[in-house]
């Protein structure tokens, strides 16, 4: 049977473990497709570079563009990340009919459309399972197993690097910044740390997610972004006294009426009953929530180079099998074409603290201003008294906009001496 | 565009599920296929019977072969379950180049070959995502996300209904008789249980899982089964003295050297910080270890109607697609051919409470039988005294065989009264 030929654009952390496995797996993968695979070469920006795998040099090349345009190569797998080349290498292939594999979530959040378009029309396939939670088989069940659901909400740790952080801070009692080095002298975190804790890496994983789950496009653009950096000691101890965790979450969430949908990532206290609670260390979880299959938890491993050629393999035989029976698998399922909606229109709760003077008409001032913007109070709790009086307040559940202005009110109420913290709460609706 | 046509055999709790929304969710549909879906007919045993949703009575019929035979049909959903008819109606329709969407694990696990042959002459798809764990997307994952990859094992609770007895003895304390009533009361169990209680259930679900992971064929009887009506509330509470809980486990594990495998269903004590351990009523969930992606956890709803046409629809939209391409999905997947090894070869470990004559050199009589069967003893505890003596022993890992020649050989012992319980523990390692 006539080899396969795969191209390879990386030959980092996840490009020198995907040549590791073709190799060692060369026979299972074989019997599995139907045909062997052959690397075809591998395009990187150094030659001369100590690397994690033996590669034969001859496939080392720096001219990635001949790669992956030559006459014999039939996949195409991308993992060199960020915007361009990675781009124009994805497209240059797809148009030229190879059928393209890529775990790169900041190019598909930013510009999936035109990947998707050059696929549709080069006849070929686009796979990227591993662009989102790593090996966590999330994408194809999202995109084949509930192609017959409708899926209400997607409720997700996606991001590792903020896992880790959060959770040493909820174990330990660190601050942000020592548990941040420590992620950082443990390799869960880069020297600039900025893409994980700003929530960026995690808004372009929202945004894939909500795409495939309610068939519109979604770009970065559409989602609400909010980092950890501002979390503290003490919101993470008051969250932990109260029963709740602080966990980085990616919300994708159909509206009541069906007809938009929200998109967002942010820190929020969570029940620490939720099986989100339970997620430690750098794991990866997503919660889907679908009107026939109920609430699904998907969990595992969402980064490393192992974990993620695992996911880049597995599309790997996927879309070489579509290729020997000459087809292609679903392409982009857009039909449903809903939007965004605004921040303000998504509905949620929120845990607020504020330091407040002792004296009697405090809360009665305090909830009117609630009352005001139509927040209704769930709980609320007085601790301390005199200078350190704090009020903590608990809403039922509103929309952002209304429990963003009462939050603007609180500040400029004068009884209130600081709004000590303000978080969201999720996951127990 | 020319409607797919759609023959339903079954209109019981999942079928009705399956019509209700093949209506509600038509456009969705038939958006996400390329085409609309049309009922073309239903079989059903009796024709008057009054039904969970509303079908037009000219789709009705109780002849199911012609019905399956139609030239117009192109798609058939069995939901029948048991092994006849479905196993006749299912191969008529696969050699008449029909594709089957079926949720019938007795008969996968009982003569999955004829099936899958049938496919494959008929050059037809034969998908069966919720024949095992309801609405959770598990083979899908296993079969084509984890292509690329190796399935170490798979580890599961896979059965709702002792689930939720278990929970129930586990959480209230309730004897496995009364906790069973509570089930049957609920619905969650049938007024004969044996299928559930017995573990056949579960070892169907094991056999169709352990053939997917290690690209064998498996049937049911490979699977070692033991059930969990034995299980008594003394056993359940000294596990969870011991921080340990009791589950139903289906597991699949690949052996040492990858020649072989074994396959199970028994009642295990797992730690309770095991995310399995959190799975609580009838949810299912399955652990799944492979060699690059590492543990991946999938959780769910196992059973019910909407979370069975959740599953069933999934496929129906896959086999749909296929069939506009004129290609059909991954086949049977058996080139590894390993086989099962038998129950005495598995390696685990075991919790062993013996009542005991409270005098010097009983430790040392009963250490020294493990030693004879080289059965070594992780901890060991001695509770109460006098004639109430018992010795609570957890041994380290060692094969099935070994362990059970050791009880043997412990039920023979003069200073032993009697084994009070013995139980496997798992998942923790």
């Amino acid at each position: 049977m006539k080899p396969l030929k795969v191209a390879l654009l990386g030959c980092g952390v996840v490009g020198s473990q995907v040549i590791r496995l073709m190799h060692e797996q060369a026979a299972d993968l074989a019997a599995r497709i139907g045909a062997p695979l052959e690397l075809a070469g591998v395009a990187v920006r150094r030659l001369g570079r100590k690397r994690d795998v033996e590669v034969d040099p001859a496939l080392l090349t720096t001219d990635a563009e001949a790669l992956v345009t030559r006459d014999d190569v039939d996949i195409v797998i991308e993992v060199i990340g960020g915007i361009e080349p990675a781009r124009s290498l994805i497209v240059a292939a797809l148009s030229k009919g190879k059928s393209v594999v890529t775990a790169n979530k900041a190019l598909l959040a930013e510009d999936g459309a035109t990947l998707h378009e050059a696929a549709r029309q080069g006849n070929g396939d686009l796979y990227f399972e591993a662009s989102v939670a790593g090996a966590i088989p999330l994408l194809r069940p999202l995109r084949e197993s509930l192609a017959g659901d409708r899926v209400k909400r997607v409720l997700g740790i996606v991001n590792g690097t903020t896992n880790y952080i959060l959770d040493k801070m909820d174990t330990t009692g660190a601050s942000f910044t020592d548990a941040l080095e420590e992620a950082q002298t443990l390799g869960y975190a880069e020297a600039d740390p900025t893409a994980d804790v700003e929530g960026f890496d995690a808004a372009a994983k929202a945004a894939i997610l909500a795409g495939l789950a309610f068939h519109s496009r979604v770009t970065a653009a559409d989602v609400h972004r909010e980092g950890i950096t501002e979390i503290t000691a003490t919101d993470v101890a008051s969250a932990k006294a109260m029963g709740y965790v602080i966990k980085l979450l990616a919300i994708c969430a159909r509206s009541e009426d069906g007809r938009s949908f929200g998109v967002r990532v942010h820190p929020a206290m969570i029940p620490r009953s939720h099986p989100l609670a339970g997620v430690r260390e750098a794991y990866n979880a997503v919660f889907v929530e679908a009107e026939s299959a109920g609430q699904l938890m998907f969990y595992g491993k969402g980064a490393g180079g192992a974990p993620t050629a695992s996911a880049v393999l597995g599309d790997l035989v996927a879309v070489a099998r579509n290729r020997l029976a000459g087809t292609h698998g679903p392409e982009e399922s857009t039909y449903a074409d809903l939007a965004a909606h605004p921040m303000g229109d998504t509905v949620t709760r929120c845990h607020v603290a504020l330091d407040v003077a002792d004296k009697p008409g405090v809360l009665a001032r305090v909830a009117e201003l609630f009352a005001k913007h139509d927040v209704s109070i769930q709980t609320v709790r007085q601790e301390g008294h005199g200078d350190d009086a704090q009020l903590v307040i608990v809403t039922h559940r509103a929309t952002d906009a209304a429990l963003s202005a009462t939050m603007e009110g609180l500040r400029e109420l004068d009884i209130v001496r600081a709004v000590a913290s303000v978080m969201r709460v999720e996951g127990d609706d």
